[in-house]
């Protein structure tokens, strides 16, 4: 295997601060049976997707409101105790690990849709409440919410980390699509970022600060996204290739031609085979394309058309249709689990999940000499990619008991994470920095842009108690 | 005239402070010819389209590159001086004013568009490059930038305020436009936010942060920003209604139904009057809608057919078109040049520029009883507005020598932003707080959120030495 640089240490140093037993009490008799220091419990919200192995939280407190998040982070804060906010556990990198030890904040009871403004296309929920349960929740207003991360992670979740999934291509991230935040602060105040307006110039955009802060600047307690109509038609298609290169080379066109296709994903043979088992389908083990398209039935029908000639241009398979919602459902779940479905090719592994973005021109570029090495370096992998934002995973399968597969899993994505970064990208797309990114984002963005990160969560949180070393390190 | 609340104090308080001889002969020394005290070049860049007088600043540096930028901020920063960036002077509120003395730093010879990157949909260029500029410079490649203020704006400044215009109900805003940034911190170090990927969850979103921080957290030197392929098709057409109630609801159907209308503009009988004296039109006077739909011919088509089934339910009159490009142009460049036909209109009148935003459902509540007030005032004013995006200005022409209109003026406005904060929108859309609206901003997002913002401020420039008096007040 061709490795020229060595993989930095990735794994985060524990430094677990003491929780004093004064604030556990303080915390039973405020909390009473919303608060556990059972082992089971602690040890669930101790670990998240990532390969990373840290001794739990010393305590769960499942908040139920926005005054149960202040008083516990004001009693938090009065110790100088880390305070940790915890969704469902989907994050991929580390970012719930108790590192320093501390308190879990469990806001899956905070799982309240507050307020559906059909008419200003904009919804309210509490942070608890999971993508799939939004969709459920606005069914009958003819809107839906487009993000969608592999995992039904919960809307406070994916805020904390900038999440996306398979329609930013078209509908953006939650970059684009929070509209407005509550946060309770380090402090334990409750504020409010943003309006239900489309647009504003008021002031710092604290709801986009907030937006993937991983949780170290504040707890979100609120969440204001934008909804969309149910676009009038829906097409989705599959659409097989040789190689990986004719795949990606078909999107790359798509894009620069501006065509506003809804889904553009990409996934290699590898993804397809584990896939096929896992969902029961019969996908042609190649590289391929997953689309969708939105619009009037007029639009949808010329988006076809031109994609259909790009993907005959590169040696595409013939298209094959989703023809029903239902057919057109278990492709789009197939694709969700493909991440499990990769897990559970190799029973008892982890995956080491890389994440890279690239400007789209050079999506050729950093996925295929990517996916060379990693076929030399005889690890099994799986790659899907969000390929029309120029955003790709590749998940290496590793026994975590092994450490020479570790290491072989974090050199290749070290391998990766340079290649984009050189093509003008960035480490992460969608996942967020956590434990596991933290030498890269210096990297990628100098070691001064790192440091005004840090002024600013020293200024906003000068005992460093919100989710401490994630992102970055405090010196 | 209907007032039940009084209008804030909003005349900024002067608290110039010394400039020493000595920054004056370091800057000299430095910067040679680039360097000016004189007082005409001081007085033209002490002011903007703000009704505000102050004494211009104590000097001009006229930088050339980011080593400039750098060098004059860390001369400022040795004696603790302002620095206030300045790119053409067209900001709305007061942005440039020196309200604290200090230094001006003019970024306009900073006017180079650094690379193109056509493949990639993205350009990035100096901060002293204009709107118009950009677009002449990428016409070849088949893209444009469609971010488009009234005023031809620089880059710079179009990011410091978060400006957007008449393609933002499409296309976005400043906001999601910019990818990347370089900004010359406070301290005089040069920083990168951001890569030209399309998405991230790389830390902190400076960039974000950066947009919309009116010159106060750091001197923008480099924008990278979204490009988009011009449209297959474009039509642009108005549409005169009896009654701004039959072009407002008109409007709100539009967005409701998601039709991906690329410009919504409304124009009132007022406008129209202004803009025909102006622009040498004939166009109706009565309240108008200026639309353009882009796409392919057949979905403009479509678009075109639902929107004028929807005017004609609300009484509007047959679709005028703009049949050539030219006449599409002339009819742009008439409502980019509104405000300043409003302004010609009363010779030696300044505007008191409204500028709020709203939940689209809240359109009419939030304009027609602000345009009820303003008839009653018995001041001439206009009213133009992005209102696809729920953001509409009014122009109120006053004497500046007549403080009776001033007063008239500020109280009107501040109705019409007590109305839209109720509504659940923001004192302003795309102008920026500056210096106008920094009572409004704490009523709209809270002390608490004002003072995260002023903790920001605080931890990047200790001094005050950026842009200082503007957005909040430094305690």
């Amino acid at each position: 295997m061709n490795a020229p640089t060595p993989a930095p240490q990735l794994l985060p140093e524990i430094k677990a601060r003491a929780v004093p037993p004064a604030l556990l009490d303080a915390l039973l008799a405020r909390f009473g049976t919303q608060f556990s220091t059972a082992l089971v419990v602690r040890e669930q919200h101790g670990r998240d997707e990532s390969a990373f192995s840290v001794p739990p939280p010393a305590a769960v407190v499942f908040v139920q409101n926005t005054q149960d998040v202040a008083d516990a982070v004001k009693l938090a804060a009065q110790f100088k105790v880390p305070v940790i906010p915890f969704g469902v556990g989907s994050s991929l990198e580390g970012h719930l690990l108790a590192v320093q030890g501390g308190i879990s904040l469990d806001v899956s009871r905070m799982n309240e849709v507050l307020r559906i403004d059909a008419n200003d296309l904009t919804v309210t929920v509490q942070p608890g409440v999971t993508r799939k349960q939004l969709n459920e929740a606005v069914k009958s207003t003819g809107l839906f919410f487009p993000i969608d991360p592999g995992a039904d992670a919960t809307l406070g979740g994916m805020s904390a980390t900038r999440a996306s999934g398979t329609n930013a291509v078209r509908y953006g991230t939650m970059r684009e699509n929070v509209l407005a935040l509550e946060v309770v602060t380090a402090q334990g105040e409750v504020i409010r970022t943003g309006t239900r307006a489309k647009k504003s110039s008021a002031g710092y955009d604290l709801t986009r600060l907030m937006v993937g802060s991983e949780g170290t600047l504040g707890v979100i307690t609120e969440v204001t996204v934008k909804l969309y109509p149910l676009p009038e038609a829906v097409m989705a298609a599959t659409c097989s290739f040789d190689s990986l290169a004719d795949a990606v080379n078909t999107t790359i066109q798509i894009i620069q031609l501006g065509i506003p296709i809804a889904r553009c994903e990409l996934l290699d043979a590898n993804t397809i085979r584990m896939v096929n088992a896992h969902s029961k389908l019969s996908l042609r083990e190649g590289a391929m394309l997953l689309m969708e398209f939105h619009g009037s039935p007029a639009s949808v029908q010329e988006q076809v058309e031109i994609v259909q000639e790009l993907a005959a241009d590169q040696g595409g398979q013939t298209f094959e249709w989703a023809a029903t919602p239902e057919e057109r459902t278990r492709l789009w779940t197939a694709r969700h689990n493909a991440y499990f479905a990769g897990i559970q090719s190799r029973p008892g592994c982890k995956a080491i999940t890389t994440d890279t973005c690239v400007p789209i021109s050079h999506l050729a570029d950093a996925l295929l000499d990517s996916v060379t090495e990693a076929e030399q370096s005889g690890l099994t992998y799986f790659l899907v990619g969000h390929v029309g934002d120029g955003n790709f995973h590749m998940g290496y399968l590793i026994d975590p008991d092994i450490p020479q597969e570790r290491d072989t899993a974090e050199q290749l994505n070290h391998q990766l994470v340079q290649r984009a970064l050189k093509l003008g990208g960035t480490c992460t797309g969608e996942h967020g920095v956590g434990l596991h990114k933290m030498g890269f984002l210096v990297e990628e963005t100098g070691s001064g842009a790192v440091a005004m990160m840090r002024s600013i969560k020293q200024a906003l949180d000068p005992d460093n108690i919100m989710n401490p070393g994630k992102i970055f390190t405090i010196i």
